[in-house]
């Protein structure tokens, strides 16, 4: 991909605190896959694992660690952790578009809003009365805002977004096209066998710099907010039930889902499809699996998993019909191993006795 | 969260049929969880395992069942179903604001629907031909309603609501932001290796008092209608195959996901990311734990699981292995158990014998 | 379901090269399921399993295989593939509605797009700068076309569908409501605890035929782009990471997720809530039973499961109470099986010695 300009190698590397090797002065005009870099293309490399890659690399320069740069003769840029630098040279070369402010004419804004005048709105966006929005927010086509809500400066609302009532979003968060902040949540108490609906009363709550991916669900809470902390970072499709807290700068990744009022720690990855359970905790530093299912508070950090890899058919079948003998097998295990003890002081005797 | 209005105790009691024990005449100002209740705060009790913290409770008053407040000395209400009349309270003391009636200048109603004047229809709101909207009926922001939709008296539906042409929907219905209503089944037959497209010409007919939730899909059907009976609650990002049938006061949580042309009793609980494989049964009464895959009709009522609960990483990955030795385990077992039988007569042999 | 217009089961025959047995002067008048179908009707049968429903039927006529009509003995017509012949019956007796081409007043267009005169654009949909619209394309209410978009001609968006700036759709597909493309895949990268964004400047390419449905989510590549080839279709709340590959005439079921940079092969079947891990491949001709979670490449086409089903609550419990055992249970069978190979040793002796 090529930048909006071309810098020298030199400048690129001040930028991430690297430290050149080879042609300081090379010019770097575009970004590209370790594997598909041209010349003229700045690329990274990590994985020791694609160490042949690396070596037959066309890139015109590497961002790489110093471990890896010894046995490299291109020209490169030696940084402690190339990935963190590759996306902080992304960013660099391809900023953020500036946004213009100002309001579309087709907006509709209702009574009382405070609006910044360094917000832009783009067409069919609604706001409902009492919403605060701050400097340099964008909302794009569509976004829907409730009343009393609050959006921090610099944040971005994609497309068809939508944010229910009394909800508080912070700065510079990303919203991704179709979430839905602040939907009721899934509260009923049965009485005859009829659902009674119990009102959702509570908000939601996201803290800084956190991104929510398309079409994810955040839950507003029952009396008290669902609250996600600082630099929490959500993939596409994740529902995140009420009353869940979400510790700083956890990710998740798609279409997990975290269940009523459970409390995720800080620094935590999960990976997608995952499902958590209600009411449980989980501790700082938790790493979970894709798809496991997480039904008990995990109290410690850790790496956690309960994924069942497929096989082919045929054989998963023969595995997974074991499973209903498998209380009884370790039954016949255990009498086996008492016949077995049995067995072995008769057998004994004769030869002690002997 | 303070109440709208405060209210006497004996009020209170008065609209849940329960009893008051202490003073009735308290004066009940809010609403807030057992933990963290205050003074004037109403709040309930149900679960036996928080006893320790109903005696520390700072809370006004307390909704309890007979069981728990023979050693409670606070202010109480008792109840025999302490969070069915919890949700009463809420309910009492939250009533859903009144939306005035009126349609949104900017809407756009196509030739031919029927809206009665006691609707309520927001901004960028789609109306299309020949649709029918009862009285009370609330459509928010950005709401698309497709040709010969019908929808029932009281229904509200949130902001970015799809409903595809034909649909059906009942009285007091709730259908949360970026539900989609009958889109297409998933419908291809495969020929020479490319798929047609079977067209999706029935509808959905949805109850009365129903909810659904944020981002969930419920399909049309192929020829006849998906059913979705009354008092059926789904929560967000569900998905609902074509042709399902679901029974009344059936709930279904988060992420499930239930295929094609099955049919699911009344007053199931489905828990969330459960998935429903195609044309199946489940009976009435059928409670499914999430996460679980059901491959087969449930027949009987009851409570099934398949969930794999996650484990530390380096004890799952060892019990995973096992699983590919598993048949031959079994073959193992029942060899050993043969050579033991025939020890066994050899051994006795000698002792008997002598 | 009552056809637009009645036709002569011979017509109908034609139509799909099949042969008609019976009359064929009957005049067809609707369709119906094979259990349901009454006179006039035509159904189709294809499962051996319900051949006692083909014979109760009282359908007008059958579409069926020239084994099942050898002991049919009503109107029928005889086709290898009755499925696909049924799917081209349906789109013969139900077109789809012709949509008028014309430009909404409400809908917002940018400056530079290029829109062909017969595209047809319903209210507050909105087109940004430099989008390229084809001849035939409907974009339905609310829909968003992001900044130099493409789309091909014949293309349906369905409402409230969302495609991001660059992305280019191919022709005669079919986008759901609330369908996100091209939102930012999940990139970030780790520094001090915190997470860099990794700007994803990559697009997403579909191919033509492609159906993708309600609120499914694919994201837009790092550098390059996601492709999706010809013919690929995809059910409601699906997630297709950044970078995925998907070959031609795949069909992925719902709520189905594709981590990153994977490649899937063409004609794969994938059902639903599957969860693939980024970074892998898959062969083409690849099925994947419902839940199955795929860990690594499968480099053979085959049929693939890891799904476990549900069991009885308790019975279930009792076997996952197993699994924390289950690797010591093959060193207990091992240490038996060396016991036993010992003793016969010991036992033979005895007799051979004696």
């Amino acid at each position: 991909m090529r930048a909006a300009s071309t810098h020298r190698l030199q400048e690129l590397a001040q930028h991430i605190a690297g430290e050149v090797r080879g042609d300081a002065e090379y010019l770097i005009t575009g970004i590209a896959p370790l594997d598909t870099a041209e010349a003229g293309d700045i690329t990274f490399f990590q994985a020791s694992s694609l160490r042949s890659c690396l070596q037959s690399s066309q890139a015109g320069a590497v961002i790489l660690s110093p471990e890896s740069a010894d046995d490299f003769s291109g020209n490169c840029i030696v940084v402690k952790n190339p990935y963190a630098a590759f996306a902080k040279i992304m960013q660099y070369l391809f900023p953020v578009a500036r946004h213009e402010p100002g309001i579309h004419h087709s907006a509709q804004l209702d009574r009382n809003v405070q609006i910044h005048p360094e917000v832009r709105m783009d067409a069919f966006v609604k706001v409902d009365s009492g919403a605060q929005i701050a400097a340099g927010v964008w909302l794009e086509a569509g976004v829907f805002v409730g009343a009393d809500v609050q959006i921090g400066a610099g944040t971005h609302v994609y497309p068809g977004a939508k944010i229910y009532s009394g909800c508080r979003i912070g700065e510079r968060c990303v919203l991704h096209a179709g979430a839905v902040i602040g939907a009721d949540g899934f509260g009923f108490a049965e009485e005859n066998g009829k659902y009674l609906k119990i009102p959702q009363i509570g908000g939601v709550l996201i803290g800084n710099d956190v991104e929510i991916g398309a079409n994810t669900c955040i839950d507003r809470g029952v009396l008290t907010d669902t609250v996600l902390a600082d630099g929490v970072k959500i993939d596409n499709l994740v529902q995140i039930g009420h009353n869940v807290q979400i510790g700083a700068h956890t990710v998740i990744a798609g279409q997990t889902g975290i269940a009523g009022s459970t409390r995720i720690g800080s620094h935590c990855r999960i990976g997608g499809q995952v499902g958590v359970t209600g009411h449980v905790d989980l501790a700082d530093n938790c790493v979970i699996a894709g798809q496991s299912a997480i039904t008990h508070s995990l109290r410690s950090p850790g790496v956690y998993s309960g994924v069942v890899p497929a096989h082919e058919i045929t054989r998963w079948r023969r595995i997974v019909a074991r499973f209903d003998g498998l209380d009884t097998l370790f039954r016949r295990v255990k009498t086996l191993e008492k016949k077995s003890a049995h067995h072995a002081s008769f057998d004994g005797e004769p030869f002690h006795g002997e």
